[in-house]
C-alpha cells in the first residue's frame, strides 16, 4: 500500500505533510534510531516553551478511601505534538480536555501506541517526588523508536511532568501508600490508513490519584498456569510497552478469573519457562537443591518480559541488601517443573510479582497442569518476608524516609 | 489493577457501567465467545433503527488518477455503538466527522482495536457489487473475540454495509480496477485505564476510493528476507485482524525499503519458514523435484500467518481451474532454502504475493542472507503466468463480468 499524508487542524491535533527519514544499517534498526534521535534541523522537546492553560471547572477531590485504579483524572493534562516536518511544539498544559481524531487516525487502526507507568508521592514534609523516571523516559523511548513513533529528550520530558505534577499537586493524597499514577502515552496521529510511519503523533501525559493496591494490607493471589496462549517470543515486541502487548492479555486473564485465579502465568516454550504474571514480572525464592543457598531468582530479558522498572529495583535492592545475607540473586530461565519440584520437596520459599502499581504482589499458589502448586505459604500468611522487605524498602524510597539516588 | 467503569456522554460515544460476562471453559476461549455471541437479553445489531443524516456539505470527487490509498474518505461514516450493559445501539449513518475520546479511552493505551479490509466495485451497468463480505465479518469477529471486544450479526452489519455503500456510490469510481476501499473497524471505548475487557465499543466504517494498484500494469517487486525480528508465533495473535499486528511491522519495512527492496518478507522459526510477504500472504509456484509437478504452494493457517480472503480465493481457483490442468495445490510450510534451491536448479516457476489491496503483486526476487533469489521472472516480465490469471479471474468477478457466488 502507499503511503499518504493529508492536513488537518483542530484543538488539540496537527498533521503536516512530511516523510520520515530511514536510518541505513542492518541488525537491530530501534535501538539505533533512538540514539540516533531526529534530523538536528528538527526542534526537540523545549520546556522553556511550555503554555499553562489553567482549568475554570476545577474538579472535587475524591476521599482517599474511595479511589479506583485509573478512573479519575486531575484537573489538567500535558501534551506535546509531533510532526515529522517540524519536530516537537511546544509543550501545553490544558484543562484534561477529549481528543478530537479522525477516524482514520493510524493509532485506532494499527496500534501506534506505546505508554508508561509511573507514580509521583508526597512525603512527610508534603515535597513531591518521582521515583527513577530516568528509567521509564528510556523505556518509553526505545518503545517509540520500535514502531516508528518519534523519541524525544526525556530529561526535558520529565522537567515537563515535574511542572505537570506541581501545577496538579492538591491531588496527591498526603497519606502514605497513596500516590498520583501518572502515565505518559505517545500516540501516532496521522489520518490515513496507508500502513506507513506516522508523519505525525502526540505524546500526552494524564494522571489518576490512586491509593494503596493493599488497602488493608496484603492478600496473596492465586494463578493460573496459561497452556493455550503465548504472550511474547524472541524477536518479537514483548519486552517493549507497547499497546499492542496488552489486548491480547485480556482474554486469559479473563479465563483464569472465571475459574477463580486472580492472575494468570505466562509461561514459555516446549520448557514452559516462567515469564511473566498477567501484566508483572515475577520473583521466585528457591533454597538451592544441591548446596541448600536460598536463591533469588527472576526472568533474563531475552527479549520475552517487560524490562520492569520494579524488576530492576528488586534486583539492585537484592544484590545491595540480601546477598550480604548469604541470598545468592540470579537472572536466568526457570521452568515450571522446576518450580512445582521445588515446591513438593519444601524447597520454594516465596514467590511474588513486581510492577508499579503494586510494588510486590505476593502468590499462594498456581494451578498448572489440574494440580495445584504450592508457593511456600502458611495458610495465615498473606506474604513471604522478601516480599515484605521489598515493598518497605521501596515505599521507604519512593515517600523520601530513605534518602536515596533513586528519589 | 483494579478495572473501573465510568459514565461519559458526547456527541459520538457512550459508556456505560457494566460488566462482561466470562465464558466457562478452557481451551481456545474466543473461539467459544464468537459463537456464543452476546447474552440474550443485549441488543444485537438492528439495521432496521438505522438512521441518516446527510452531510450538508458534500466533497468534491477528486479525479481517478490522483486518487492515493487511504487518503481522502468519502461524505459519509457509519457508527454502532455498544456498551456490556445494553448490547448493540441504532445504527447510524452520519456526515464524516472526528471521534472525541477521551485521552484515558482504552484503545489508544492497550490496543484493543481491530478491521477489516474489502471493497466496493461498480459493474458494467453501474450496479455496486461487495466480494465475499461473509468471510471479512467472520474474520471481523473472531478478531474482536481474541481482545474481548463485542461480537456482532455478521449479516446485519454487511446490511448496513450495503445501505452506506449506496449513500456514498458516487464515490466509487465507473472504471475498472477503481474500487472504494472499505474499512470497518471496531475499537474499545471505556474512558478508563485499567486493563480490563472494555465496558463500551464502537463498530465504525469508513470509505477511500482507490485506483488500481498497478496503474500502468504489473510492475514485480523485491523482498528482503527479515532475519531480526519476528511477526507472529503459535498461541500468537498473528492469524487475527489486529491493529497490534500492523505497528510493529512498519520498523522491518523501513528497513527493507532503505536497502532498495519494496517489502520484506517474514520468514519463522530456526527452519525459516517462508510466512507472509509486508502484509500480504505469500505463493509460490514450484515445479517438484521429484516428480516434475507444477505446485502451487502457500503456509498453512498454523496461527502464524494472516487468514487471508484473497488468500482463499486464490487457493479455491487454484483448486477448481490449476487442478484439472495437472497442477497440484497445497497448503504447508516452506523452508526458505527450499525456496532457494528450487530458485538454483530452475525450478521456480513465480512467487506472488495475494491481498486485498492488490489482489496480486508478483515478486521478483528475494534477498536472503546477503544473496538474491531469483524467483523466476525474465528480465522483461513483471508477472508470471498464474499471477496474472489469478489476477483476472479475480477481477471478473469482482466487476461482475463473471457471474460467480463470491459477489
Amino acid at each position: 500500500m502507499r503511503s499518504s499524508h493529508q492536513f488537518v487542524r483542530n484543538n488539540l491535533l496537527r498533521s503536516h505533510t512530511a516523510a520520515k527519514s530511514l536510518s541505513q544499517s542492518r541488525s537491530a534498526p530501534w535501538q539505533r534510531s533512538y540514539s540516533s534521535k531526529a534530523a538536528p534541523a528538527l526542534s526537540g522537546i523545549d520546556p522553556s516553551k511550555l503554555t499553562i492553560t489553567p482549568t475554570t471547572a476545577p474538579k472535587e477531590l475524591i476521599p482517599n478511601k474511595e479511589l479506583v485504579f485509573g478512573k479519575t483524572f486531575t484537573d489538567h493534562m500535558l501534551s506535546i505534538e509531533w510532526t515529522a516536518s517540524e519536530g516537537w511544539f511546544a509543550p501545553r498544559i490544558t484543562p484534561y480536555q477529549n481528543l478530537s481524531l479522525d477516524p482514520a487516525t493510524c493509532v485506532l487502526h494499527y496500534a501506534f501506541t506505546c505508554f508508561e507507568g509511573m507514580k509521583a508521592y508526597k512525603d512527610k514534609e508534603g515535597r513531591i517526588r518521582l521515583f527513577r523516571p530516568n528509567k521509564n523516559m528510556e523505556r518509553l523511548n526505545q518503545s517509540a523508536a520500535r514502531i516508528a513513533l518519534p523519541t524525544f529528550d526525556g530529561d526535558a520530558f520529565t522537567k515537563l511532568i515535574a511542572e505537570f505534577v506541581k501545577k496538579d499537586g492538591s491531588f496527591i493524597p498526603n497519606e502514605k501508600g497513596y500516590s498520583l499514577y501518572l502515565r505518559p502515552t505517545l500516540i501516532g496521529t496521522q489520518p490515513t490508513i496507508g500502513i506507513a510511519p506516522p508523519g505525525s503523533a502526540l505524546l500526552y501525559l494524564i494522571a489518576s490519584p490512586v491509593g494503596p493496591y493493599y488497602p488493608t494490607g496484603f492478600k496473596a493471589v492465586s494463578l493460573e498456569a496459561t497452556d493455550y496462549a503465548v504472550r511474547a517470543w524472541p524477536g518479537g515486541v514483548g519486552d517493549k510497552k507497547l499497546g499492542a502487548n496488552y489486548a491480547p492479555c485480556v482474554v486469559p486473564q479473563q479465563e483464569a478469573a472465571s475459574r477463580g485465579y486472580q492472575q494468570n502465568l505466562w509461561l514459555f516454550g516446549e520448557e514452559e519457562y516462567v515469564t511473566e504474571v498477567g501484566t508483572m514480572n515475577l520473583f521466585m525464592a528457591i533454597k538451592n537443591k544441591e548446596t541448600g543457598q536460598n536463591e533469588l531468582l527472576t526472568a533474563p530479558l531475552d527479549g520475552t518480559i517487560l524490562r520492569g522498572v520494579t524488576r530492576d529495583s528488586v534486583l539492585a535492592l537484592a544484590r545491595e541488601r540480601l546477598v550480604p545475607e548469604g541470598w545468592a540473586v540470579a537472572e536466568r530461565k526457570v521452568r515450571m517443573t522446576e518450580l512445582a519440584e521445588a515446591s513438593a520437596e519444601g524447597r520454594l520459599i516465596e514467590v511474588f510479582g513486581a510492577g508499579t502499581a503494586a510494588i510486590v504482589s505476593p502468590i499462594r499458589n498456581i494451578s498448572y497442569k489440574g494440580k495445584v502448586v504450592n508457593c511456600g505459604l502458611k495458610d495465615h500468611e498473606e506474604t513471604g518476608e522478601v516480599a515484605l522487605r521489598m515493598k518497605n524498602w521501596i515505599e521507604g524510597i519512593q515517600y523520601g524516609e530513605e534518602e536515596h539516588e533513586w528519589r
